[in-house]
């Protein structure tokens, strides 16, 4: 299970297809082990990065279940957003009987005033009941939806079973800090902070108080090492950060960044081919050139990196 | 099967559902015979007022089975718009190997530029396979995707099974017009143009040159007799049409107007429920009161117009 | 000036312009006389419809006076909403010492939240003055600005000086429930609630405790009986209404409407060009013919209408 | 003047505004030629980031005067979008006349269709007079408008003023590519590209094509270096660059970007106060900690980089 103490690096799982856009079945177990001797503390799996609203039922069933199988133990958690709270339902309930440690969601596009997004997680809730563990995704840079600080209180608050906010608003700094500040006066009670957007802020995130990332970075080596150094080391931990910056940006591009970063994961051995289900954009030759490149960079900069890399398909 | 001469009225059908949610598919048959009780010439199914997109897969092919075997020949056509090409073709597949007449799609709103636009569709085509019969949705109010008469032309000149289009844009009559004048100067191959916009002006519509109504208006005899009337007596036609606009309107409001046709359709004995599956806005005392009047003003300035209603439930 | 019990009939003037895009000084006097010829209660200038973005600072100080000087002590109410505080300010200033009744304000799309919706408005009301009496606009389907009943409180709690709400959100009759509800049990003060959206619901919003209208549909006339009619009589206010329906629902057309508008007020002579400023969309000459044929029925409907009109342009 | 065969580094500048929100005329001169002393080919004034919207017009034309005047000659691009033609017509025709060397122009959000984005255009054209040098700025993540590369191809075919494109998509680095494989193929004319987007991919975009950047990070010193060396030296272009990109990430932020590049250009001497004009984001003491780190941090890497800072106010 994920608590509101949970710390530490989750790493955000893709889902690996082949070619022709089938389920590889075959890569999740395999995918799940080489996270797990990466040392992430969990995998968040069927997120926005995950092609989750790409996937039928039975197939998403089929990737929480291979990679539960695979994770020796450590925490899974699962997005189950979707358009309607049917399927919300589903999937969180055939999720946490498989043994997951919570499930992740996010509101609709259609979502904007305070009132509609604390109404629509109070949906939420009752569709996949009270005592699912839930981390509260704010990502309004794919959503559009923006929650104020305020309002992320006011759903920490109604609903106890809501243990962790994944980060990834931008700009979002001055989020964790209004977040840290209330609960340091007694204004607000206990919640992980794990954050997203690629990373792009990690550094920067930690001194303000966050408790780790969860991210689809294609190195969580480097996610693993920032998130420990820290506290202790700021200044080697941005050294650490720094030598990926340029690719981490990259990768982080809108649209084309899934493609990017399944591409490396496949080059690194954590996925078989890097192919999205369609609809996804093809990479580029000059896209693959500038990746080759981005990623010598990144060996010459952080040489214990792990880059025994396969050429690229 | 539906053509590119295809003219007339097709209704646009909700899901009905039971209080606690379920789908009520002991509704299904009698629904479809209502609404060929009222004349009119096919049915269209699982729109974004059908709900669609929260139903499960497998309760989606119920609907589409049970509906099309109490259609008697009539041409049912099933919106199978999905964010990802592996659920749109599943839904296509298995609508025409039950006896649809076509299938109905529109783009994400992340398509943008024409280009985006024209490439989602060569997508959606590969996935539905190329001699599926396809009604183009054109839908920007709720898509958010604007299509110019441009990229209209671009599409159907790409895909021969694109047999019609649901006209929906708002302001529309322009497109019409310069959709019929290119067709009229050999520009731009025949095709099938029904409106939409829950009837709002249909009767404008008619003059520009529209081939019919696909809407879900809750008195399917209006559409019939302004679309029939439209040409030899546009007055007459449009004394209808302007009897049933102050409820039309009412019925045509965003976010509540489907809870409003539900109620309706519901004391017209086409369903039996009038609830949305959640997450759906319910009806006020107010709401209600406010329909039961505008039923009364239509019922008295088009008596003929099917009013044995129930109570409100 | 305006005050928390203001009631009745604001129109929202269009700026007339002459066909080479200049501003029409002359007509704005002559505009002024025939709105208060029919009978209105005062008269709101540089909102949307008075293509305020696109004025001068000079031109729209010229609106001002002009409009002012012509309207007899009736209250003049103009929009000083604009992207900087810094112009909102001069304009807010000026329009005050030439005598004006108050100003509207609406923020720009940006503001998502509840609290960034909040803090604009202080802000502007920084920018005019804590005294300057002003409306608050909301007007989502323009400004895609969602404000909850609840931030309405809010502001209007903040800020003495907000005496009117100009409500066109859309649906929007749930909302003036909400508001007159709390201000029935004590937990709101007083509050003028106008409706604009081009009246397309104002038969029912006078129902649900509006005080009346301020919107610019091209017979003030109409709006004039409803708002009157409604408590004493409100059937024959709907029938009233009805009859101009047709022709309001093609007047309140995203996009083309103000053209649509401006022709109607040029036929009757409120002003001497219907021309817009540039960018704007010209009307077809198909449109032009429904427009003749949707007034002839007006006409037939309601035949006290004024309807001595002129010849198109 | 600016030609299609424009090369090199344009900054895009602030307006400096006092702490009580007034144009700060005095450090225009010297803001110019603060940057003249870094070596740019070029000045760009009145874009988004130089709250142009937010400027009186007579405020603007100070800006762009005493912008010239400092000038000593260099070419100074003016912003010049605005929602009404006639302000666009006003600056346009007061820069040139004052001697700047072209104008930069971008559509309102609402453009969406490659048809409004093009017409768009033409009326922009017709106001600012078709010899007038333009820059086709495309902006989206800020305006929300997306150009494919086809409607670049588009408005530049149709209008020979054009003979820049400010290149701010992101991601761009296709679009770039596409445009010069048409110029290469013979397929599109002549046309400068500079790059903004605050410098974010900068050491890609040159390898794609680009003749140079335009935008306003704090270091123009960085940006010369990278584009003089980006075809001689790629890996020492981009040693620079990578120095410089935890600082520039930063700066890059949505909302709160501007302000953290006022407080930087402060301390280095380019304008005296960072103060924004109302409406805009304060710098928490916590971000000005974060940002005095990144400075320390750039200067450890890239030491020749200007860096006698002035006290952070």
């Amino acid at each position: 299970m994920i608590g509101t103490d949970t710390k530490g690096v989750f790493a955000i799982a893709p889902t690996p297809f082949t070619e022709d856009g089938s389920l590889e079945v075959a890569s999740l177990g395999r995918m799940t082990e080489w996270y797990l001797d990466r040392e992430v503390d969990g995998i968040t799996i069927l997120g926005i990065m995950g092609e989750a609203q790409k996937l039928r039922p039975e197939e998403s069933l089929t990737v929480v279940r291979e990679v539960i199988a695979a994770a020796a133990g450590k925490p899974i958690i699962v997005g189950v957003s979707a358009p309607g709270m049917a399927a919300m339902h589903d999937l969180a309930a055939a999720s946490m009987d498989a043994g997951a440690a919570g499930v992740m969601m996010t509101p609709p596009g259609t979502m904007r005033t305070d009132d509609q997004i604390c109404g629509w997680f109070a949906n939420a809730v009752e569709a996949i009941g009270p005592d699912t563990p839930w981390v509260l995704q704010d990502h309004p840079t794919v959503t559009s939806v923006l929650m104020s600080p305020g309002v992320i209180r006011r759903v920490v608050t109604a609903h106890d079973a809501c243990v962790m906010l994944k980060h990834e608003d931008w700009p979002g700094l001055e989020k964790i800090s209004a977040l840290r500040d209330w609960q340091a006066a007694g204004d607000m009670r206990p919640l992980s902070i794990l954050c997203g957007n690629g990373g792009l802020f990690l550094d920067l995130e930690m001194g303000r108080g966050a408790d780790g990332a969860m991210t689809g970075y294609a190195f969580p080596e480097m996610l693993r090492r920032v998130v420990d150094l820290s506290a202790a080391d700021p200044e080697k931990a941005a050294d650490i950060f720094d030598a990926h910056l340029p690719l981490l940006r990259y990768e982080h591009q809108s649209g084309i960044g899934l493609t990017v970063r399944k591409q490396i994961l496949a080059r690194r051995g954590a996925i078989a081919t890097p192919a999205l289900r369609a609809p996804g954009p093809k990479l580029s030759p000059r896209a693959a050139a500038e990746i080759d490149r981005l990623l010598a960079r990144v060996e010459k900069r952080d040489p214990g990196c792990g880059m025994s890399l396969r050429k690229a398909s």
